[in-house]
């Protein structure tokens, strides 16, 4: 199980994240692309620090929106998509082949990620736009209940897909993220968090907001370093992890 | 001697050159990579267009200024330079790649062009960034008579370097290109457009804005396609280029 | 009956409309406010053309996406849709003052404009806006069926309302625009144009595309100056408006 | 003498600064206007934050440039200096207005400051700009040893002038900033700081890096609010000035 963190996200003379702080305790780290967040100096620097850590390199392409940081819907074409993911996947590659280094995965940022999940001819034109550029890399999407489906279209297209999974959001009895705005969204708990990271990790699903079980293979969590109590949080569950491999 | 045009110029709602007319005369096109015009559809479009043609595709980085075309100079350290070609450089790799071609060659655009040709620092990043990306990816720079110092600094970082000429443009006696402001500056009788093409093709060099000889090694001749004047001017080069070569 | 035109809609290098030629026809200029189109050069020129041709001044402010050209549906929050008017509103008025006019009222662009039409709550916070800026200004907004409602929202913020109709566009039995992509959705004779723009002016209504009476009363037609097309139905829609004049 | 602090200068989903603990000690807001930083939300957040407090408002224009934070010298017309003054001005303004308040003076940032100190034309474009939007609205400049000669081209123009000097800035002997890279430049400790403060406020002047007195009239101070370091400087001088004024 590999954690998997956003990072890469200040924006010029702005900060934001801990990227030095949570680099060494992650797997895979998602590189904003400049288009909701980062520009090239800061896309240089993060690509050194995930090396130096030898972090795995993801692109995080996102809808061209640095008002809205990606997190906002707006209107495009399939062959939109397909270019703004050809764009921002290949400046990220241009700055690692510079640095000897390659993008790994890619991983839809914010609006983006919610709208493919949503509207299948996104989720389409996504895949394509990932396929077309290499045939084996990956793209990562959210774990859900409807993961066959998307494994059948990815493989059509020869394309290998990570499914992630959130160990400190509550799912709903249909495997969808509780929205945020509802009660029990988000798990404060780190013991709550450590406990769901482990189950997803062991027994492949976890339980429910409603205590039902639920079936969820996922290959990658996403964890957070955005402040201290994400970094603990993110820390104890790699600890986890840690003492689990070291006991089997 | 190839004939290379700025291409790809529009942007979102705006269109700008006449990319289909002036495609089929040309070589090399040097495709705008979205920070001086053009977006991921328009490069998308571009890319397709050159392929259709058999025109090679060069990547064509500004500094980030929509609103300024690229033509006005912004302060940079050699990082952000060196940042702001790999991203341009990838991202058009990035379209290339998924439409089955690659990235040929690099010409700095405007205002970037301008301050690498008069402050060494910066042409020294920008030859970095170039070389640190691929190192057989040519770099073209104006033609001058700092050609051999310029060599000199390519070959120091294994680059290769590609001289561009002008025919349509008078030169001083110093090699430089006399400022549009002033009188004579630009060449608008076809013939003598399409002369000083020939002999930049044939003698290694032109008649400066004086009369006096001017040795001027240029490998590529930057043509335009911007407009019907331009346009008639380009194919006049040709012609007369495909003349020469079917005599010889 | 007043001719109202989208114009200043060219950004830095790029040029869009024939705004020289489309401002002696028109009575009303609606000038774009740098988020869809145009920069403040543009504005300041675009200001200076209509105080010559003593034609009242809009401002045209959109959702931010010059990428875009303000055509697509971003989501906002009231607070932001509220920001984005004062924000545009008072950028276009800022060069007005220094040009010794003034702003005259407010038409909302592109997807703002129809988004506005179909969620009364962002009608509610454009509204909001405008009368906030200033409770005398007027709001143009689209005639239709539900012109009572929307004059009673007006009412309760003591905002003026324009209503605005098409004479090249087709409208449907509910008196909405046909879509574009619909057969028979865009008038290109300029008869229909014309006798479409007098029975507007004259009978208060117009004939639906299935040939069924629509009253809808309209106090400025939008007319359009971005071709030769559009700028000879402009002319002869003001020639028969000024025969009628001259005639009554 | 006047507190004056560069405020609003948040972007998006990104914070800067530390608005709300600093507004309270200071006179002058001097609000970023959206092109080096902040949005139409964020300012209005700050205007409604100043007005909280009683504090003045101040436009705060830059350069187009929010990935370089407006520190960056970008080469512009003295047409595109003035309009990019009334956009962002105009632009506050709206926003102010529909706040039942007012901007209240006008203070360049970043490179557009520097760049008007040492080019007559860009200060000459700046003044025409101000005065030209409205008569009576005082721009802000440094106070330097040619604070003369900037009253006398203002006072032909009936522009007010409003002088700025740093309390936490060593000035050389020619009355200029000491550049941030040399030693000495930025006074740290908060006596030394205070101590400037309270001689430039009651002397008319302070003592340069070398010991020399330097006569300099300055109607406000700049003080800084991006951390608890800065924040502490802000209210020592607060308190001194008050205490000052209290005992008088």
């Amino acid at each position: 199980m590999k954690l998997n963190c956003d990072l890469g996200e200040s924006f010029g003379a702005w900060t934001m994240g801990q990227d030095e702080e949570v680099m060494p305790y992650i797997d895979m780290a998602n590189v904003a692309c400049g288009f909701h967040a980062s520009d090239p100096s800061i896309m240089a620097r993060t690509v050194t620090l995930a090396r130096k850590h030898g972090v795995q390199i993801g692109a995080h392409p996102s809808y061209q929106d640095l008002a809205g940081f990606g997190r906002r819907s707006i209107q495009h074409t399939a062959d939109e998509i397909r270019g703004l993911i050809w764009y921002q996947l290949g400046a990220l590659e241009g700055i690692c082949r510079a640095h000897g280094t390659t993008v790994e995965y890619v991983k839809p940022h914010g609006a983006l990620n919610n709208d493919m999940m949503r509207d299948a001819s996104i989720l389409q034109a996504v895949m394509e736009a990932v396929a077309a550029y290499h045939h084996q890399l990956p793209l990562m999407i959210p774990a859900t209940i409807h993961a066959t489906e998307h494994s059948a279209l990815a493989d059509r297209l020869g394309l290998p897909l990570i499914f992630e999974a959130f160990a400190d959001r509550a799912y709903d009895d249909d495997g969808r993220l509780v929205p945020r705005n509802q009660p029990g969204a988000v798990h404060n708990d780190p013991d709550t968090i450590v406990a769901q990271a482990m189950t997803l990790a062991s027994q492949g699903g976890l339980y429910g907001l409603s205590g039902k079980w639920l079936t969820l293979t996922a290959n990658s969590l996403c964890v957070h370093g955005d402040n201290s109590h994400a970094l603990a949080a993110t820390r104890a569950i790699r600890d986890a992890l840690n003492q689990r491999n070291s006991t089997a």
